[in-house]
């Protein structure tokens, strides 16, 4: 998918909303473990019930790798469901030497026919580069995460006083355009976000850490929207887990509908 | 397996050799092509003709996910082959938010127990511990990788002069001890080792970057190894593709013997 048809959906949908499908077997409604892929039946319902409210969905690929063979078999079925107009990632982190990391892209962009896949920047330039070799396939570079560790190593200064985080943004610019390279920042780091658009004023920024891991939409939005909406927020666990019940995905819908209607609302303003 | 129970193997068999299973249907000999699982018929000739001479197996994670779930099947297949008494090690490279870091755990000492999974540090504490929470399961973290991307972030110069992956070495030695956490570090770097030993005594290094990308096995010895020999020296291409005819693994048995040779030279001297 191309940057200018991913504005469009977001335009027609008024939504920027990536459903994160982390589909658990400890946490799916258990009048699904009798069906033959209970992982896949899970996420067809969730797909049924938000494909008009959301322009993408993000598998975790943990999630189907923890079950071996099947799940790799429930992910491939997934993406299969998955309509056209989605904008599919797979939030993969991975990066490896260079004949590696072309391997990896292989599997995620022609096996399974992800749109983008999420890679980490630790290893470089020629571990990224080969997912970056794919026409009409995005990368997503991990910058700044949204969990606690990311204090660790993504605000390291260097000798300049410029954070890693910000020269991975920079560096990578370098490698790859907005049309086919996009950066993960985390909303539980709202105040970065200003800096973060002087940085990387064109890229799509994908952002985890609403919901669950207590991220604030609005002031994530305010900052981080440039011309052509520049944002995708993920929504995993308050979405899909909304319910545990028979309704489950009726309670999805409703949760992603509240999330989609404060999206279109900051789009229109 | 314990770092005692490692170190019996080195000794026993005078040698700290890992041989890297990056299996490649267009590398491997077309004589297998029409079995049933190539890959794994191939692995199985390997392991036969390596298994006295080496005390590691690393499969590549990649190679095998670039084939969807019979990529997987081939994979657990070689898991169950190889002898007991070798350290398995999962190069994924793998590193996430808690909870996904933990089902990547699952997937790689759990359903398909592996001794050791290489792990990205970029995004910190809370996506290492969770694989650090396994017993009797190891850590190999990333720092400094063989490949010529290591350059980009790996050596970037923090205020006090320290390169980051001696942060990321001299951090994640608060997380994790030398009983279960090993670190990357590429044969590509050798005048670098002397360093490192002085930031992590006592730490296994895995050093990838011999034969094909390389590194040299000599000068990376002289200033690596510790009082528990503490190196697992990879080599892949160099050694699984020695041959590409019907006596392949034969070729394989030749190319692997060499380096043990030179490895029980280095360990008596």
């Amino acid at each position: 998918m191309t940057r200018k048809e991913l504005f469009d959906q977001i335009q027609h949908k008024q939504s920027y909303l990536c459903v994160g499908l982390d589909a658990d077997m400890s946490r799916i409604p258990s009048h699904l473990h009798h069906r033959s892929d209970p992982i896949f039946e899970f996420n067809k319902q969730i797909i049924d019930a938000t494909k008009d409210l959301c322009v993408a969905y993000k598998p975790n690929v943990a999630f189907y790798e923890a079950l071996g063979p099947k799940g790799w078999e429930s992910l491939q079925k997934t993406l299969e469901y998955i309509p056209e107009e989605h904008f599919t990632i797979a939030d993969a982190k991975r990066g490896d030497i260079g004949n590696t990391s072309r391997l990896y892209a292989k599997a995620f962009f022609e096996t399974l026919n992800f749109d983008a896949v999420t890679v980490a920047p630790y290893m470089g330039e020629d571990s990224v580069k080969p997912f970056l070799e794919f026409e009409n396939n995005w990368v997503i570079l991990l910058a700044l995460t949204s969990n606690k560790g990311s204090q660790n190593f993504q605000f390291t200064k260097q000798e300049n006083d410029q954070p890693l985080y910000e020269k991975v943004m920079q560096t990578a610019q370098t490698w790859g355009s907005p049309k086919n390279l996009m950066f993960v920042v985390g909303a539980t780091h709202p105040e970065k976000f200003k800096e973060i658009r002087r940085i990387a004023p064109d890229h799509f920024l994908l952002v985890p850490g609403i919901g669950a891991q207590g991220g604030d939409l609005k002031g994530v939005s305010n900052y981080g929207q440039n011309d052509h909406c520049g944002l995708l927020v993920n929504s995993s666990r308050g979405i899909i887990y909304a319910g545990d019940g028979e309704d489950f995905a009726e309670k999805a819908r409703q949760s992603a509908a509240a999330v989609q209607l404060q999206m279109a609302e900051i789009l229109a303003a």
